[in-house]
């Protein structure tokens, strides 16, 4: 529905099809069977200078298109944002490093619901028919994960249960992506790399049969249009050579450079927004920034057509005699070399022309993208990565193929198969394509798998590998994080990132609440009244408490949480008879037999008697690593069965920050 | 050089190339481009009887083609079984469930070494050439973890640091698998779900970098000899329809229920030679199978010619006019149906018979696998187990296509574009090999990923993820283990399986050691004597022991390794003067000071200061949960601070072979 939705409204800002409004162009012009990329050709669909009686070409019907299409832009966008500023602010954003949050053991109330799939389905239509340089790929794994949240109430084995729960979520994610590019298994494995915190086997194969279905469905609805089910579906015929492997590694560092660039740029933004005038008027910038890519955009063809639309143009290879594809234009001759006629392609003026546009174009769509991932509309950041790169790629690919036609007698081309034009340009765009996203996200399996599932290029798995590989390293070594990570630090989310070992040499009695000189706040497990707990329930704001057995041998009892032990105090004294003030709580099984005051108060049942404990030399590394593996909030420190304080996981994290040398303040929680 | 040696000696059963003895047969023909299909039509190629001054055809070179090919193949498979018996006896079979043990943190000395990487190729060379109903790939995972092995020992960092090294293995089964089907990516996932036990996401992305070297030097190599670099690679024009779905998933069905039997069948015989004479005499086993597989097979030529090239024969399309593939022996007209004319094919009689001889390979060559995996010979399971589903596939996709032929008017078939032949059975093919190995291996993502690396068929991800998820419920449904789960019961090996949960409402209590009225062997921490601990590690075999306040007050202060305790003690004794037997063992900080015997022994530093804990009422789940994701050995019990007892992995292992009603002794340590 956002694609059919997304495609009908991008069209409208053009024209309108007057026999069938609800069709795009594309089903408009199918029953004459005419490409979508022959802009004009189409006598069935109507741009508005033609419905308001004028011709199509000429200055006059130009301005009109043009003013129209820039407020069709901004209708759409004020929409888009006025929803979400109204109904759904967690709407906003592509939701994927809210998501992993979630996925770690972060609660969000509100940020899978109903309101949110709803108002961030429509939103994304409209910012995505909005021309805005973003994508719809990302928000579909938010979408995704909204409908396996809601959907989970449907069994309580499964709503009821957080971490179960997040075994749906997961799953979800990898149906996400699996729609949003007719991936399947690159879902999954997007899932599994980049979205996930926990993904046990059993996951796995669950999320699979997910991926499988949402896969099927789409191939049943077709939205893409042509039989592959594949977005980009191309086929070169032929092999890479080895020498390739040079500029395809030369992309992956531009693609781990440009990734990296967009990251710092973007995040610099995001904070200034954060934390200026700006960020309070999130309708008036989003409008801004709609209107200025309206105007900017509309005069330049490869900036005015739908980004998925270029990537195809980019990718695809040019066959002789093609006229459509102003990246095709070749003049194409027979040269003798040595005994053989090889055919080779001199590049004719379409193509110097194309290159300066393509250049403009990545400029110009580097610097949108950079302010407008962040902004309070839904967007995503696959399509516009990929975009950069394809432009990156095809450039690069040009030129490759023109180094070839110049010097076609080097020893690494005639080493190989020396036919007609060996460089495929079309592969380079998709290399490109594959770097540029894999510096920003930083993900290489799943990238790969997403790139020849996009594509159906199974052969060219080693280039890709490369391309992704370079990109990852250079992208980690100018900076850490990828554009998910940078997000969630951003945000200040309590995510304890588990890709990065914790090599320092701490003890968790460095680690542990209380410091010195203070006190740990405990409860006895048969000594303090129920005013005594009471108080130190308003003295104190700890989760939870833990349980002594008394305040001189504080060894560990157990673990009673904060929520339990006011639900069950307020209850008992509201219920049972005889329980008062000065009532004493009883953790234990047997009743202390001096007991000369009111009736005790029993909370045994409400003590999780196996709390999870460290001793006060366990090494942080080990704490952090338990962490992470057991999913904890907290854990309790021993020294020879004493108790001597608590590690919450926002202590954890404070650490981790710390010894990093960033700001342990920068972390949010609850 | 595993590949080029078997392809050479498989080919010597049949013939020798006089011009250059280490050519194979491919490489001989290959300057005259005869097919290697067509059998006896390359005149540079000499079988046995021409060597021997006779012809090539008649029933006097058969018989000596006939005996000369068994006597190879006896040779061969009694040089392997030799050389395995005599220097290596862990290179028999295919590695894996060992690999899988190892990788869960158990250690066979010796399983990895040089031994067992030089004996497993050459080994394994000879039993493919031996003719055996056996594959290269699994054991190519055990060759490659050799490597790894003794790679690390070259970076003392992994080298000396188990967890470390095994990282390193995990890569290494990723590039096994990949240059074994020419399949990164699918290494890198098979890697991830079959064999690893903990695969954090660095050990991914760097599995990811092996398998793309892999590939890489793989390609540069070309041992398949074709320039796409897959091992199948077909490529079908046609897309598959809707109705095909049904018998997709009823060859995944079937593939589960091929795969369960083939596994019970396996294991009951494997059962059998452990318990019974025959496993006293495992050179003669092979011999005699050898023997019986050479006589066998060699009449049907289905069965004689390698697995591979047969698997190829199975997955590729017909081409018209295709007169060397028996498989496609048609008759085609053009016949007009409604207003169009439309081109099918009739079976011709070639067809009839090889689906007859076809028929019989199956059987035959299930048979022999099931007496084969497992003898003392480097084996392999995938060849075999995507032998016997391309057979069941291309059988049921030859009866689709006749069922399309003989009722072109059904619905679901007119519906789809109605021009030519729309099945292709040669993705019958590709689909049931998938499905059998998914129901003996139970693997999905990796092995739709594997499938589609093998053939380059990206398009047919839904098919190949319906058969393979069919395969799974069904074999899991019918028997819960894969075949190396089953054989990793079989040895009885210690692999606390991380797919399954655990989900039994015991307690840790119920599972410590010592049960009640026996006492738990402890060390105080000062007040032993070296005497004391001498005795104390006499009379117990524990691997370790807790160090606890005192007798009285069992409060645990950490945890001390017998091997630690052994060398420290002979140690001090030697060199340091003034300890005698009587000194007192101290494990603080501070010296008691009413220290009237001899200089006591500090033995603080061997001593582990935080040894994980848990309480005696933590679920048996959360417990077999940090054993497994925390990798333990041992955890402490105790209870308010106070030691109760000791869970070691063998208790928990024990627990949960009880807890599925299995024999709990059956479990091997050490």
């Amino acid at each position: 529905m956002v694609d059919i939705g997304a495609s009908w409204m991008s069209d409208l800002k053009h024209g309108i099809c007057p026999p069938a409004f609800w069709f795009n162009r594309e089903q408009c012009c199918y029953p004459a069977k005419q490409s979508v990329f022959e802009e004009g050709n189409c006598s069935t669909w109507k741009t508005w200078p033609e419905i308001f009686g004028l011709s199509r070409n000429g200055t006059g019907p130009y301005i009109i298109s043009y003013i129209w299409y820039v407020l069709w832009a901004l209708l759409f966008a004020s929409l888009s944002a006025s929803l979400v500023r109204m109904f759904a602010p967690y709407a906003c954003g592509s939701g994927i490093p809210e998501i992993k949050t979630i996925l770690s053991g972060f609660i969000i109330r509100g940020y899978l619901g109903k309101w949110t799939l709803l108002i961030k389905s429509v939103g994304l239509m409209l910012s995505v028919s909005a021309g805005l340089t973003l994508g719809k790929e990302g928000p579909m794994v938010h979408i995704a994960s909204c409908i396996g949240n809601i959907f989970s109430h449907v069994f309580p084995k499964y709503g009821r249960n957080e971490a179960k729960k997040r075994e749906i979520l997961s799953a979800a994610a990898a149906a996400g992506v699996s729609v949003a590019f007719g991936a399947p298994i690159g879902g999954v494995l997007f899932s599994l790399e980049e979205v996930s915190y926990y993904f046990p086997l059993k996951t796995l194969w669950r999320s699979f049969f997910c991926a499988l279905i949402a896969a099927f469905v789409l191939r049943s609805l077709t939205p893409f249009g042509n039989e592959h089910s594949v977005l980009f579906f191309v086929e070169y015929n032929k092999p890479w050579i080895f020498f390739e492997l040079i500029p395809f590694v030369f992309l992956g560092i531009m693609g781990g450079v440009i990734g990296t660039f967009f990251i710092k740029a973007n995040l610099w933004w995001c904070r200034y927004r954060k934390f200026s005038k700006l960020g309070q008027y999130p309708v008036m910038e989003v409008l801004f920034v709609t209107l200025v890519t309206g105007i900017i955009c509309y005069p330049n063809p490869f900036t005015r057509m739908n980004m998925n639309e270029l990537i195809f143009l980019l990718v695809s290879k040019c066959s002789p005699g093609d006229v459509t594809n102003p990246l095709c234009d070749y003049k194409r001759m027979n040269i003798t070399m040595g005994n053989s006629v090889i055919e080779v392609t001199e590049p004719g003026p379409g193509i110097y022309s194309s290159i300066w546009l393509l250049m403009l174009t990545f400029i110009l769509k580097l610097a949108l993208t950079i302010f407008t991932f962040g902004m309070k509309v839904p967007a995503g950041l696959f399509i516009p990565s990929l975009l950069l790169g394809a432009i990156m790629g095809r450039i690069v690919g040009i030129g490759v193929e023109q180094f070839a036609y110049s010097y076609p007698n080097i020893w690494f081309f005639t080493g190989e198969c020396a036919d007609s034009n060996l460089i495929t340009p079309g592969l380079y765009a998709v290399v490109g394509a594959a770097a540029v996203l894999g510096g920003v996200t930083r993900m290489t399996v799943s990238l790969v798998v997403i790139m020849f599932e996009l594509t159906g290029g199974v052969r060219y798995i080693v280039p890709l590998m490369a391309a992704a590989m370079a990109s990852k390293w250079v992208g980690d070594a100018l900076g850490r994080q990828g554009i998910y990570d940078a997000h969630i630090a951003l945000n200040g989310y309590p995510f304890l990132d588990s890709k990065e070992e914790f090599a320092h040499t701490t003890l968790a009695a460095d680690v542990m609440q209380p410091k010195r000189n203070e006190t740990l706040n405990v409860i006895t497990q048969d000594s303090m009244t129920v005013d005594d707990v009471e108080n130190l329930l308003k003295e104190t704001e700890h989760n939870g408490y833990p349980v002594v057995v008394s305040r001189e041998n504080q060894y560990l009892v157990g673990f009673v949480l904060r929520r339990d032990l006011n639900l069950a105090i307020g209850n008992a004294k509201r219920l049972i008879e005889g329980i008062s003030s000065s009532s004493i709580v009883i953790f234990t099984s047997t009743t202390p037999t001096q007991n000369l005051g009111p009736q005790p108060l029993k909370l045994k049942k409400i003590l999780d008697m196996a709390p999870i404990t460290v001793t006060d030399q366990t090494p942080m590394e080990t704490v952090v690593d338990m962490f992470r593996k057991l999913g904890l909030r907290q854990t309790l420190v021993t020294h020879n069965g004493r108790l001597l304080g608590v590690i919450t996981k926002k202590d954890v994290l404070r650490h981790v920050k710390q010894m990093d040398n960033e700001d342990p303040n920068t972390v949010l929680f609850n």
